[in-house]
């Protein structure tokens, strides 16, 4: 392993202690939902396992299946369905990655080779393909249209933030609002449905099934902005954290989008050679987080994130206190709250 | 336009003069269908109906939406639902051409730039979620599990057979047996279905959607395989074609299959350098025809099409006589005998 990987490594541990409430409550079920996922990547055609394998063994986060399995029992449910839909829903995400790999060049994810790098963009794009199959098989397995129909909505709306994230790559006049599309689109809309799913299948009402999928809209937005965050401010903590990916790729998120608006000439100047022309020196990241300071570029999309999450926690209040709602809530003031 | 680019469109032209007893016969319900095709193409991304606009309009042969149409009026349908899975089926595959292209690194199809070239690899990959995600929208719009079944069963297989061809690619100890299995895969499971579901909105018994699916997939093999022999004998015609792509791109299709099989050890020495090594020089391609008629590996490529095309027609039998069967049959036949 190089020291880029064992250091990535660190890192997503680091993130998943985040998620330590919500991975305590849901660990049996989701034990069962990793059978399931080995189970259906599954395929005679030998490269298929192998690639799937790969990526699903890296073993992510598990986020949005964890989050369909705390809502279903927020919502009382006591059957298996929501079992196959948080396979479904992680196979969704696995397909996302597998081609977000290929679509950003990417060489590493959570700290080892990416698929891409290892099998080529080729097999990543088909292996992508055919799990996104498996998902609507599982999907169809259930047999719930009103399942399939949050799940494909949710499809189409990640691949359109998916599009439109590549038409503000390295467009340092992207406008907040426009940023704000990118992120619920490409990330919180499968938040949102994974919790929706959650409600549908105990049979709850539409307001509870539109309040579980505000809240998880709101999450993944939460979410992605701590995250877009962090990207520029991990240093400053103990723990020692490889920082300015997203500005060495050129990625436009919240913390440039503030800082660039409310920049003189001199700074846009800056901000359009970094991001626009891709030149970069030595120098240039420190120059950058020295302006997102001033212009508490840093300071409002934390401020933002917070917002998103105090919608986000106001949509629970509706359902009954007890072991799910606080997994639920406590992952997310805990993820607010993360400096690394 | 370049000259390559008219060539092509001119063999695009020849193709689809084999499909007129189905387009003929089709033509009002597909003229709905591609309506529908434009309406499901929108977003407010303006990339995704640029991308999908040129390969949409670039005008395929849509043969897979008339299998849909002709086998559902086949079946004495007289309803509405044929034209939205018509629109759906011809999605699938438009998302999975524009992965194709990017998988191949093609440059040219139906003799214009690929929506890769002219867009990036990038914008093709995502389009094609977009594409696959609307093509559900479509199927959750029509309500049918049973459909739905049968087209994510598709798309699964299909996945399978285009990573099957990749493993396979520039492999000259390719079977035939694996070589229809791949064909199988990424070609005739989507015709399978296509004349499956025609059978499922008529509400037919399971032994019909059975015969359908069965007609289809034999249909889909026999004009696979015509392709591959038209892909080496093109040039005896009357008419120019430009001959030799799969040859130049190293992959194995029957014809090879069938040569290197045949062949000793000086010929199979041939086939690797060109196939494997890439190693081509004036003269190979010439040489490889040469070949593949010493061994009747042309002659048998094209009996093996017949026999699928038999097998189709057979399926065919125990539906009614009439204008829907003809052009069913006709447009198989017509295409066994195509010679360009």
């Amino acid at each position: 392993m190089t020291a880029a990987a064992e250091f990535g490594a660190a890192q997503e541990v680091d993130r998943k202690a985040g998620l330590e409430p919500l991975t305590a409550y849901t660990q049996d079920d989701l034990a069962r939902v990793n059978r399931l996922i080995v189970e259906y990547m599954q395929s005679p055609v030998a490269l298929i396992p192998q690639l799937a394998g790969h990526i699903v063994a890296a073993g992510g986060k598990r986020l949005r299946p964890m989050l369909t399995l705390a809502s279903a029992r927020l919502c009382g449910y006591k059957g298996e369905r929501h079992i196959g839909l948080a396979a479904c829903v992680e196979f969704i995400h696995t397909a996302t990655l597998l081609h977000d790999d290929v679509v950003d060049d990417s060489k590493l994810r959570r700290g080892l080779d990416t698929a891409n790098a290892l099998f080529g963009n080729k097999a990543s794009v088909l292996v992508g393909d055919f799990l996104f199959s498996r998902s609507f098989q599982l999907m169809v397995a259930d047999g719930s249209l009103a399942v399939l129909r949050v799940l494909s909505n949710a499809s189409a709306t990640i691949a359109e933030g998916e599009v439109l994230q590549l038409m503000t790559s390295n467009n340092t006049a992207t406008t907040e609002a426009e940023y704000l599309e990118v992120v619920s689109g490409k990330t919180a809309a499968l938040f949102a449905a994974a919790c929706e799913v959650g409600a549908l299948v105990a049979d709850r009402s539409e307001d509870e099934c539109k309040a579980l999928s505000e809240f998880g809209m709101s999450l993944g937005i939460a979410f992605q902005l701590i995250d877009d965050l962090l990207d520029y401010t991990a240093d400053e903590t103990v723990l020692g954290k490889a920082i300015g990916d997203d500005f060495r790729e050129g990625k436009i998120t919240l913390p440039i989008v503030l800082a660039f608006e409310r920049g003189d000439d001199v700074e846009r100047a800056f901000w359009r050679r970094c991001l626009e022309d891709m030149e970069q020196d030595d120098g240039d990241l420190r120059r950058a987080v020295e302006l997102m300071k001033a212009h508490r570029a840093l300071e409002d999309t934390r401020a933002r994130a917070e917002e998103h999450g105090r919608r986000a926690l106001e949509r629970l209040e509706g359902f009954p206190d007890g072991p799910a709602k606080s997994a639920l809530s406590d992952t997310l003031v805990f993820n607010l709250g993360r400096d690394a």
